[in-house]
């Protein structure tokens, strides 16, 4: 398996003699484990209203609730995402429904803020080698979600967990997002060899977002149950009460019964894989 | 669904009111079907021998034998394949095994040899957009197995699979096999999305192609599982009896009983996603 | 400059006892010399008005004439060129203007035809890696143009030209064309870094096309200049006398004024890298 | 020009009541102007006695000094530069020499300190999306070379800049360095077709680093050429005292005599397409 190992990555990397990571978002709630894990939400926090109805929806479908309150986007005059008084939504939403929260970080100066308010922090695919953000990171001992950067190299993305986990902070999770390629049919392309090779190199846990991805709301139902029958811990999907009305990313959320209807399409794989996977509630509808 | 469609496929696009298309390669093995079909074999056949121990011991668990005799290759001072003797050695194994054979066409002048012998004609990715050679295959009615180019848009693939069918052909098979990326981490990225894709706005089937798109063996089965979980109808997969001694692709063969193993963990999946799954045998060692 | 050359490329690779290359497409012009060569002229051969005007225009300004008649197009009901009729056209021009005639060949069907009437057969991206057609034009000793894949990498460039080489036709000229990326912002990427590349490590002929590289014609000029000062021995530039009625390439054919203020702006670079260029004449308008 | 143009780069946009913008690193030594400017010097700041070598060689042929004193490394064990003391060293040379400084700046916590030793803050490519180091940027008046990221496209690249401008700092100079492709014989591939784009959509000066490019030496001069051919305001050039002994990127710096025949090259491509080139010494060898 020569080949295969990344050179360089001392904590990270898979042997013998080390356990697999399970990040703890709560007591109830850890990535890595038997169980796969399903994080939903829309890309970025607009209102109290559509965190409540997404978090009040998809309680028992899903096991985190993921929304933006920073938002990295192209434009400088694009909405910036709602900052403190999204958090404050968020906060209210986590207290009331139960659901951890997994929010980004764009900055050193916001992890204090957000570490205190949610269970996980995001670090997109922009900021992948941000190598100072990474290791104020490090410094903490909160879980991370780290993307993957829009055309990283399976090296560079082992190699920025590393970053992480070697200032400090073992709660790594990284995540596959799809890279840049040629063709402009899809947003990115959804690379499943990486996550096949990122579990079987690394000791870390490893989940998939689809949304970003296919960029397309009809692919995602086929690549999550591919992301899950190919090794993914859990995924990260874009929901929203009401997709078309989205403030970011309309094209690729799903609405809150195909998100329903999506997990439970995932829960057969799970387990034709071997893997657990808990879905308490029917869907209220 | 507007921006999924792929505007020009006039005979490819999937409509209410046409059927899917089901390619027949003997009377017993369907392709687009309810169930799931897998062929396996070398890169290049070698010698007899060789491809007779693939089809003694994977009949049961493979529908179809793959092969090839005439080769593609970078140089022109690589083994270019065993030719009309390779042939002779299919018709043989076909024969005694009752496995239908896949094999590559690389020339008009070959087709008509090749058709005569064998039950599927694979167009490789470097002829993707051989025009003539399409043109020429829509004037048989032979089954042809279209590889997507190495950096073909989804668009150009379904319009070659057009170019085969509006010549008069419409048994036409899109097989995925990765395309080109950054990272040299796989030797391709398997693009699942294009298969989910290619499923919803073609009524063709669509098979994967595993073996070239991660170049490793190792992530051949996690592959493979994620390939039928995202809906393809079927894989063709690298494998050889001695898989360090292939004449070429050594790193990404599978051994015969890795084959039969990973045969075994797809019909699993299958059932997953509601297809049928026919392996009769154990496997024989 | 070890890691520069391509293993394998026999015939082709640069050696200090191996005479640079010069493909001479009639006693006057020859590609590879002291002189830089311009090739204009449409994408697609549409009438005799269309190609007299252009050969009328530009003799004086470039030193061939560039036309398809078989258009390889990504689509089987686009227009694919006017065949035999446009080859007679194409014959006629040639004999008034005295201008040689460079067009694609998609077929070995095709090659004697055209090598009887025209002076070099341009193998387009997509028939890179068809090694038939290829191992056909090595069998004459006809001037080809082999453009770069449109993802292939140096090294399968290289040794696409070993095969015509190999199988007996030295007098190949390479064309850089641009490869895919992910921005759509220009059709492909110019890879002038391949150019100079080839330039040390083959002893061939090395020409740009700059066209098909941006897919804008804003871009062309600067373009054209930097591959004479990246060492090209020459280029390849659509231009059209009504640019905007083009039947294909629309957005990026030059009108003919243009091409002729792109030609003498060149010819200051030429100089200024120890190249001739002979512009014998002002535009005629 | 429609679909050249980027929708939203509000600032940046070229226009015809804008105009060009000339960034000055010194009195002496301005970006944008009628003269072309290089900058040269090592990738990493290794000693007093690596940086007065380059300087009092270099001095007359190039415009400014290059020298990374925190570095962004793939690996968190790689060397990561030598911090306040390359700083101190950078300071002594820039005293000495009289030739303006450039250093990278990877977080915001580094601005005020190397605001006040260095000219002109780069932005490396990992962070070109690093937003808040952008708009952090953008609050100070210092020059900023901006360097395109790994796979990011000419909207994001300029959007990013406008990042910078909206924010107050008009002083911005863009740097294409090559994108990620498919193809591992280059390091990246130079789009030029980039710096001839960004010339003509934005009023800021484009430099190009060949080096980072190629990672190849002997791709260097071609590509220099190239790009001053193609419109580019200046060069970014790796070069050092001893390049098999450099701590990283051996494989693409130039030796001082290398780089000085190189500057005295450019000078010649330089005049030919209307630009001035000074260039006051001859090589102290």
């Amino acid at each position: 398996m020569n080949d295969m190992m990344i050179k360089g990555a001392q904590l990270v990397s898979n042997s013998a003699d080390r356990p697999k990571t399970i990040v703890q978002l709560t007591p109830e709630v850890a990535i890595g484990g038997p169980e796969i894990v399903i994080i939903g939400g829309p890309c970025t926090v607009e209102n109290y209203d559509q965190m409540d109805k997404i978090a009040f929806h998809l309680k028992g479908h899903i096991q985190a609730l993921r929304g933006g309150v920073y938002k990295p986007r192209t434009s400088p005059y694009a909405f910036q995402g709602m900052g403190v008084d999204g958090l404050e939504i968020l906060t209210q939403v986590r207290e009331k429904s139960g659901l951890p929260l997994v929010t980004e970080v764009m900055a050193i100066s916001q992890i204090e803020t957000l570490a205190d308010r949610v269970d996980m922090l995001q670090v997109g695919s922009r900021n992948m080698q941000n190598f100072d953000l990474l290791k104020a990171l490090g410094q903490t001992h909160k879980p991370v979600l780290l993307k993957r950067g829009l055309a990283a190299t399976i090296e560079e993305f082992v190699m920025a967990a590393e970053y992480i986990v070697s200032h400090g902070n073992p709660n790594v999770v990284l995540c596959e997002r799809g890279i840049r390629s040629f063709d402009p049919y899809q947003r990115n392309v959804l690379d499943l060899g990486a996550v096949s090779a990122l579990k079987q190199i690394t000791h870390l846990p490893v989940i998939v977002d689809p949304s970003h991805a296919a960029g397309k709301r009809e692919l995602i139902a086929d690549l999550s149950r591919a992301a899950i029958a190919c090794g993914a811990d859990g995924l990260i999907i874009e929901c929203h009460p009401e997709p078309e009305k989205s403030l970011s990313d309309a094209r690729q959320a799903l609405s809150l019964p195909e998100m329903a209807a999506l997990v439970s399409s995932v829960g057969a794989i799970a387990q034709a894989v071997g893997r657990q996977f808990t879905s308490t509630d029917s869907p209220r509808a």
